[in-house]
């Protein structure tokens, strides 16, 4: 398999996944080609230290000659090169895309919130929700989704699916830096970002508001709508989304509808009533974490959901999906054991 | 004056301010006793070292005895600590209290939020909301607000007071750590915190809830219904606060609403259109910088306010009052020049 | 196997590192008793939030009963606790222990550094070290280094082992907040140590001195005087230790003594020429990153050594040599991948 | 007066002291022109938000003719440039110089340590260093240090001048961000530094070495050899120095050369005996803290010092050098209270 953006944050995480992966001790997985757009050339080492066995490696060019080669591909790239890229690629290789070129299914909303052609929709990488495992299962293409419509969409799929909230809900979402990947801008400085908590995105332009609307639309059968704030936070990773709709129902029902929801599912741990989550204890693990609870005298359902953006929210999710593609255990490779503190 | 609490961080910022205000070089303030309880006896450079004008003062207890000597006197202490000694101390004797047990005026809610009897309300420590300034002037008694009472009450209330919002509001105030003070938990250690966000007090269960329902019902006339959430992020200071109602105004109708509100408030800074605050750039100021818009699609309003928890947030709210009550320039001292990067 | 002081952090990462060991899989190991003190009782799911799949196990109280029917125990204890346990514990009852107790062999040192009665000396932890790790395998009874000593002597062994530094080197070691455990003190709460570097144990007084001095020394064959200075810095986890001493041979000469030194060890990686190590590349692996330059204008050798002190530096190292005590491979369960960013 | 370089990290933190500064207020200061290189143009609130008093200046161009117009200049520029500005301001215009052009005495150092043609050399602003005060009280042209010299040299002076350590010197230094400045790169990312510490230019290659060298030799009036470790730490302030030195002296003699040595200094704080500082404490002040002991066993000197780097360790500096220079009293407009916690 190959790895495009591999000098990326997300690039680096799936490597970071895979190097942790059985597959790969006992041959069903190779490390083929690793791809990268201006750091063609350099070491791994000299950009990612931390994939200490892979130091040596030397990253090549994005092409699609190089790409065609490999039987799977993992597209961890700006938003755009994805499709470009896919649509040289053979039907023989698989295709994981961690971009957002084929989340969206309707094209009046990709024109809307990217601009451009649609290039058309994929199998969405979210097996949680109802329905969609069964799409990844063997799949030769997958969109992955964006780290906060992971987050929110579980948080709230649930209770919507359910029909115990009305259909308009709140997200406010606190991220840390890696979500933003590596670019360079002062914003993202350390200096910047250290001791400060901002808001950016107000007022429901960031691009994945449509992207969980989409899902909990699709969940509930009728259209929601989604009022999303994202926050940015001193922390390279995390998400800390909280959700909130308007209830009726007590905080037992509630609660009884995401253990319902969610029993079998093994990356989704519900936490014990009034207890809720905190990044710090999903960090490089693929588990999503989930306070639930009423507020009673607001008349909201409150859900507050953990993940990491790194993991879960991007390359857990991309591997989960690989081993759904490629018939695996759709855990393998993949912990829900955080690393704290 | 006197200064009781003076070991906890909102007496260290009390003290901060003061050291900074021209009345303690002109002489018409003058630092008296420092008290503090399980610190008594101990210079104040081995507890708070970065007031290095009085790191050598010695802690003295908490008595009425000592706190009965000074004109005017601070108290950060405790919830239930200052209608005790208030009790006590002479009418002659002003008290701007950071405590919570003058804020609330509805006894049913004290009795359900704190428990016990109600001390009694005193004039409420926001000046810039509607009919506060007036009565803080002069004052003899002052309830300073808490922390995100100050950051919500100041994000909402032009709007409610307009009319252009539903009376139901719903806040997610992120905050930094000294907002918990000294408390020596194990979720407040640094190694906790550090690299992660993480929910508390969800579900509407916050004892701040019910002051900013009292804020905002106060402003409207009409009870304000409050949902919110609040989320310790990892910085020392700092709270963002995202404020959310459902509303049918445009951005420019809502955004003069507020340029109306707050023309002449020397401490509120309202950002320009798109443009939302960060905690970094109040960190030790009084300012409370705000950002105001209007999701269309989803028909909300959203306006994001900073302020820095320990300075506007507390302690320079309480030199804010402090000046109201002492008749002098009420930004004396106070400075909106926040510390960054 | 038992795992006491289970609710610690030392204790959690140990069991962090066996929930991915392979033995847990394949039956080689199983996780039995988790012991605690304080916090016996309780849910590990509310103590530590990062060990998912043993959020519903119930710590144990820690007794000898208990622990006795393991065939190995890892203690991670406050210092003197160990010594008391392994008394009363059975020679067929394996312990590594990442407590003090049994890692000086001079009485004299002991009494100094530590006080109290000297319970005697075990095989020391550190593999790496020339002659070690023939006395680690099969072992009984295990001591764990310390985290500034396992970063300190795997820095400096080399050059003193081949006599090309004087026998005087100093140590500034800067540590994550971790590494002072979970203890309840004020200078360790996240307002404190957000956003501050603050030195502590200057002068030589670190406990941890004497084992830097004992490693180095027996390394050397002759005595080797250390001067320790430890640093506090605002992150969780990692110790990056500057290691420097009076040097004739130039920087290839000194390369090339690590090169040979280090070629076979699994877990040190000697980055390449001018390239120095930062502690977020070793997050929660069992990496050492060694920088290794020298200053010719000073005529210092300079080495920087960065580790996870809560993974190579305490409970990595202890997976390590109880893999060399059962006779497995030394590197099962342990990554050199690193969690960044 | 004018800034050049407003827009950098060093000239907003020039901006937020003239703001506090009592000339500002009553007249004998006018913030005048504020000139940005790529960022000319724009609103200084878009930039710089917590700089809220000036949030609606617009930045100049950096050109002599506006500079020219002004009787105090300071110059926040990257290194070079100054010189070249320099040339063509008339000599009654003063220029307080935060760049390195005119810090070194020597041209050969120059040569080796920035290359090109050696500008000359100017007051040197450390009015704390034997000499230095009487030469910048009414100079026409003042270098500020660097962040690092400052807090070294202070750290060691005494020592070197009393002649109780041996003249080689070993500097460990651990460093906010802000102090490589608004520099877009990829290792300065919040994502990179947050929980992260690293060494870079290691083995004696960091360009303030021959600064620190410069200012102890000429303490000593003897070379004094340094070796030099810059650290990079996850905080956006503080340098904190771990300064070691053979010693023969033991540490009450050590401590009275210190006490004697800046009994009378404004903003060195020599703290008790066995307390060492954390960078925390003087954030934003213009203090510098001291630890200092004496490892007897080493043999060693050990001073640890605490400066803010933009406050004490530039802007400060550059403030408390217009204060001599203008005839002011050389402590206004400069706290020595840190904003802690």
């Amino acid at each position: 398999m190959a790895v495009a953006g591999a000098s990326g944050y997300a690039g680096g995480e799936i490597l970071r996944l895979l190097l942790l992966h059985p597959g790969l001790r006992d041959g069903r997985l190779e490390l083929g080609s690793l791809c990268a757009a201006g750091n063609a050339g350099e070491r791994l080492g000299s950009i990612s230290p931390h994939l200490v066995p892979l130091a040596d490696r030397v990253l090549e060019p994005t092409d699609v000659a190089t790409l065609r080669q490999h039987d799977l591909v993992f597209l961890a790239l700006p938003h755009g090169a994805s499709a470009e890229l896919a649509a040289e690629l053979p039907p023989s290789t698989r295709i994981v895309d961690c971009g957002a070129d084929f989340r969206l299914t309707d094209p009046t909303a990709w024109a809307r919130w990217y601009g451009g052609v649609h290039a058309g929709s994929w199998p969405y990488g979210l097996p949680e929700l109802p329905g969609l495992r069964a799409r990844l299962r063997g799949a030769g293409r997958i969109a992955v989704p964006g780290c906060y419509p992971t987050a929110a969409s579980l948080a709230l799929a649930p209770a919507v699916a359910a029909g115990i909230v009305a259909p308009r809900v709140s997200v406010v979402a606190v991220s840390g830096t890696s979500g933003a990947g590596k670019a360079l801008k002062p914003n993202l400085l350390g200096s910047e970002v250290m001791g400060s908590v901002g808001a950016y995105g107000v007022g429901g332009v960031h691009r994945h508001t449509p992207e969980i609307a989409q899902n909990l639309s699709a969940v509930a059968g009728t259209p929601v709508t989604v009022s999303f704030t994202p926050i940015l936070a001193p922390m390279p990773r995390g998400i800390l989304a909280t959700c909130t709709a308007v209830t009726t129902v007590d905080v037992d029902e509630a609660r009884a509808v995401y253990a319902d929801a969610y029993r079998a599912e093994p990356f989704v741990h519900l936490l014990p009533a009034n207890v809720f989550p905190q990044t710090g204890s999903v960090l490089g693990s693929n588990t999503v974490s989930l306070g639930v609870t009423v507020d009673a005298d607001a008349g909201q359902l409150v859900v507050v959901a953990a993940i990491d953006n790194l993991t879960k929210g991007t390359a857990g999710g991309a591997v989960q999906c690989m081993n759904l593609a490629l018939g695996f255990d759709e855990t393998e490779g993949l912990s829900t054991v955080g690393v704290a503190p």
